[in-house]
Parts: C-alpha cells; structure tokens; sequence
C-alpha cells in the first residue's frame, strides 16, 4: 500500500477540478459547499438541456439518484456517456437503489454505463450488486464487512471501482483493496455526507489513479470528520465544522491521520 | 390533560420511524436533518415514478405544497392515497395555500384525501377552512387565536387533527384542544423550520395517537427551539444550535419544560 | 455620490418587502435565510402553473437561472413580463451564461424582458454583454475591471443597471457608476452568496431607486460579510455568521463601514 492521501490532495487542490455534479436535491448545496471547501470547483448542472454539453467542459463527473425522476434519468445517462466518451471519471452513488423499481432500473442502467467509481453503503452495493440486502430507504443497516464480497465482484464485473462506506469503509478495483478506519459516528446523523464525498472522490480522480484517489478521498473526508468532531456539541455544530475541517485541512495532517490498511 | 410529551419522544426514538417526505425544496435539507437529530429516518422521496410505490414501506409521510406543481401534485395525491389505504399516517402542510388558484386547488383535493394532522399557520388554516384570510406568501400575520374557530371547524369537517402554529399554538381534533406555549421568536426567522417541524409531527404519529404525537411534536419543537436561543448570537448561529439541541433533547427535559395546557 | 446604504437599509425593513425568488436549487435555502435575516420577506415561487399569478402579490422579484431548464424558463419570463407589466422591480441573474447554448438563449430572452437591475461576475457580464470571457462553470476568472466596460454598454443597451460583483464591486446604470470595496475573500468559499445578494438587490429595490438600490444592497451585504469574517474558523462558520451579521447589520454600522466612491 503505497497510498500517499496528502499528495493526492495537494494535486487535487492544484488542479481545482471543475466537477460537475447531477445529485439529489437534499444534498445540492451541502455538496456544493464540501467541494469548495476541499479545493474543488462544482458545478450543479443537471437540466437535460444541457448537461451532456456542459460535461465536454467539467473534468469530472458525480451521478447520484436520490431524488431522480425519469427526465433526470436521461440528463444522467446522456452525461455520463458524454464522460466515457472523453475518457474523464464520472462517479456513480445508487442512493437507496434497492428501494424501488423505478431505482433499480435507473442503478442498472446507469451501472451499464460503465462508471469509474461506485460509492455507496453496505445495502446500496449489495442492492447493485444483485445481492437481496435490505434496502429500507438510504440508511446502511448492513456492516460494511457484509458487502466486501459484493462489492469485489461488482468491480469484477463492472470495471468500476468500489466503494462501500460505513464506520470502517472498503475499496476495491476487484483486486486490489483497502480499509479506511477514519470517521466519526456523528457522520451519518447529518444528511447527504455521503453524496457530498461521492463529488469529493470524483475530484480526486481528474489528478489520480480511480483506486488511489478514492482511497484518498474517503481518508481525507473521514480525517476531517474526526476534526470536526473535536468541537460539535451535536449534528448542527458539526455539519458547520466539518466545512471549516475540509478548509483547514493540509496534506500532512492528512497523512498524519490517515487509518488506511491493504485488505 | 394526560399528555406525557417525554413518553412519545421516547416512543418515537425507539421506533426511529422511516418518515418519507414529498417537501418542498427550501425545507429539504434542513428538514432531513431535523428528523436525523430528533431520533427519526427521513427519506425525500417524490418522483411520480416512485413516490407510491416507496408509501408502501415508509411508516408516516409528510405532505407540503411549498413548491409543488403539477406533477408533483399528482405524485403527492398517489403517495397520500397509497399511506391511507395502508391505514398509516400522513401529515399535510398547506403552505401558502391561499396565495395562487393553484395552491387553492392541490390543498383542496389533499384536504379531501384524508390527511391524519393538518399543521399550518394562522393564515394557512384559515384559507384551508374556507375563511377569507389575508393569504400574504408563506408569513402568518393572523394570530393564531384569530383561527381556532376554523382550525375547529376544519377538524371537524376533514377528521384530521389541526394544529395551528404560532407564538402559542392550537391543536384540536374537533373536540379536545391544547395550546403549546413553547418556542422561540427566532423561530420565524429561520426558512422551513415550519416545514420540518410537519415532518417531526410524522415521525410521532407512527407511536402514539394523532392528537398526541401532534401536541408532543409541538412541544418538542418548540423546547429545542427555547434551548436553541441561549447561546445564539442570531438566525444563522440558532439554526446551529437547534439541531444540536433536537439531538440533545431528553424525555425529562421535555417534561419538564412543555407547556402544555387544555384549550 | 450621495448614497446613503444605511437610510435604504431602513426603508427596505420597514417595508419588509415580498420578494418572489425564481432561483437555482443550490441557492433557495441560503438565499430564503439571507432575506429574512436582512429584513425582507422571501418567497421562492416558481412553478409554471403559479409564478405569474404570484407576481401579482410580490413587490419584487429575482430570477436566477443556475439550474433552470426550459419550464422554468417558460416561468421566469412569465413571471418576469407579470412585473415588468406591472412596473414592480425585477433582478437577473445569469449564472454562467456563457457556458452551454442553453443559457446563452434563455439569458438572451430574459435580458430582452427588461430587467431592472442584472448582477453577475465579471465572466457573466461579459458573457450576456456578448463578449467573448472564458465562460468555465459558475467562477470568476476574470478580474472586475475587465468588465467595466461591458457593463456599462449592457446597461446603456438593456436600460438595467448592472453590477459586477468581485474583489471590488462595479455599479452602473450606463452614466453614473459606483465602486464598493466591501467584502471578505471567504464569501465566494461558500455556495450560492453570489445568488443570494442578488435577492437582497431585489428586496432594496422596493424601496430605492434602482442604482441606488443595488449600491446600498451591496454594500450591506459586503460589510456583513467582514462582519462575518472576524470570529470565522472556515467557510462553514462564516457562512454560519453571515445570516447572524445580516440580522445585526444597523443602518449606522452599514453607514460607518461602507465603502462606496464614484467611478
């Protein structure tokens, strides 16, 4: 494991990224507040008029189904085939994928599309996956370790990587992984973190290899979750912290931090 | 008066309800995260595509009108339709009903799918009851005194329990009534707390009686938002701090500091 | 220059004006927050079926095109033709218009509805101007004062007063023009400001002339935003302290600390 997260948060933050993201509407502005936060620079463009256009010119992509409908359906499909076209990252986040039948459709075509990172919890990879997990809305009652199967076949088959987060998260290409042990259990009680870091580990992937800037993604996410924390007198108080964390945060502190093992 | 708010709280977090919630877009986020910091799951869905199909796992819904169109009404329509067949409970927000003929005629039609809890302000209530009040955008300028006659009426008339809220709210079922003299005047100041606090009227209505969980979600609401107030230097820091006070409510604290009386 | 930030200021609160905001998805939160703490009173209508109709009650409006897509389009220039008709005050926004054909053609139809008031950044101006900026997403590139002349063209063409807002802000109405060098480098850090400010333009239009509207209303938003800066720990708890500064912001403080001078 010679994965180095400050670097590749030095390179991101170089770059800038312009990254356009179609997510659900809880998380629009969250999202877009953790990308600049972090270095990015997103862009929440999402109209079918013109989000297949807008992708020639963002350098990665987010596709996340929260509170999709079928018009955006097609706005996410036509951006992300214009991504694969060009070559550039597009990252998909299935949330609730399990949960209805309109989901499912939208997760498997989307997943035929041929993303360069999928990241979800335990119950969305498995759902993915073709696992029958439970998929009671957006909450992850499965342990992460539950879905490391899934989620290397899934890699496999998809030539994604993989992506399950959780309180010890797991990446996989299919044949290499890893564990990121950073966090704080305060990060699910706030909504739409996840999506957030969804656009994170596409930012990290315009200056990174798909494995080594999603690896370093979740590290420096979870760094500044545990610093964000060290204040919070609650979900309010942290959500608010966690923007100064993803600030503030510098690439040695980063390394410092970082709990990332092989698995 | 045999309301015990601390008790429903208590219920209400064991259960940790899955709340779905067609809301509008300003209250999405703060919404999730004032159900995630009170003990609830809340789940933004409604897409027409899915929005029936996901009513029959949610346990309560949540119905606001605060940005709908069309599409979303026929959506709300399905959803709230789909939770009464299954005999659960569904909660409208009426906002600003008043304002436009199309307000006027998605209120109405939700009015006559049986909703469980009508929440609304002074001004709300009263368009929703047939009264001619000043229907000025989404500010409640009627006191609240100024619509219990209608909020009686209306409960009378639809069987839903209505609450009107102000700086004292009002809650009858047609029969018995309670005002909740809890709450902040910081509370207005703040976009879709009203909002979010339907959704918490939800999550209450999955454990104990309409009536109930309405004065119990009141009074709740309005006890964070006290605590909230003491160390807030304005709306931006109280909107803070409510969360984080939602997160920290204790049954006892509630107990303890809900003013509750018989109307 | 006579300007007097601080007696607008004044006049704006206590007409505590309705201002209908048709806005982009990342903004309506924020920007809903923003108006209620500066004192006016927001509401973000913008359905087909309504936006007109609820023209006939707002006393302003803003329309803001970061995510819209042709329906929304069809209602921004319904809406927008509603006030013009009725000689109320209207204020564009014209979030990256020079990045898809899309933007470029609703702009373009939006700027021949007659807005009163249009504020963007430098690539913005440029851009509905119809000189040829680097258009990359929804950040400014280019300096303010590169825009200058373009601003004062696409005023004297339009009839709007135009403001390009930036490090130091340019104000012009074709003939007169102001410079506001209020502000803090964290608020383009945090999402949706830009959009935001041009509510509050809207709001101060109610109650001033057009030019002097928009310099009072960005001066106050700039002086709250230092205001903001001072306890900050990152972008999260400035945006935090904004909503705080701009519910505190006096007419006296707006007065003392704004920095206006002819140009």
């Amino acid at each position: 494991m010679t994965n180095k997260p400050g670097l590749h948060l030095a390179h991101m933050r170089e770059a800038a990224p312009l990254v356009q993201n179609i997510t659900n509407f809880v998380a629009m502005n969250v999202m877009a507040n953790v990308l600049l936060a972090i270095g990015a620079s997103p862009a929440m463009v999402h109209a079918r008029a013109e989000a297949a256009e807008f992708a020639g010119i963002a350098q990665a992509l987010s596709v996340n189904i929260g509170t999709a409908d079928p018009e955006w359906g097609a706005a996410m499909m036509e951006a992300a085939q214009a991504m694969g076209a060009q070559g550039k990252p597009w990252v998909l986040d299935p949330v609730a994928v399990g949960a209805t039948a309109f989901r499912r459709d939208l997760g498997a075509r989307l997943l035929d599309s041929a993303p360069t990172v999928i990241r979800g919890n335990a119950s969305e990879i498995l759902a993915l996956a073709g696992s029958d997990a439970a998929g009671r809305g957006v909450d992850a009652d499965d342990p992460v370790s539950a879905a490391e199967a899934a989620a290397r076949h899934l890699a496999q088959r998809s030539g994604a990587v993989v992506a399950v987060t959780g309180p010890v998260d797991f990446v996989t290409d299919g044949e290499q992984a890893a564990r990121i042990a950073n966090g704080h259990a305060m990060m699910p009680r706030v909504t739409a973190l996840g999506c957030s870091l969804t656009g994170v580990v596409a930012a990290f992937c315009v200056t990174a290899s798909p494995f080594d800037a999603t690896v370093a993604a979740l590290a420096a996410f979870g760094v500044a979750g545990e610093q964000a924390a060290l204040g919070a007198r609650g979900p309010g108080s942290f959500a608010v912290a966690l923007i100064d964390a993803l600030h503030g945060l510098t690439p040695e502190m980063l390394d410092r931090q970082a709990r990332v093992a092989p698995a």
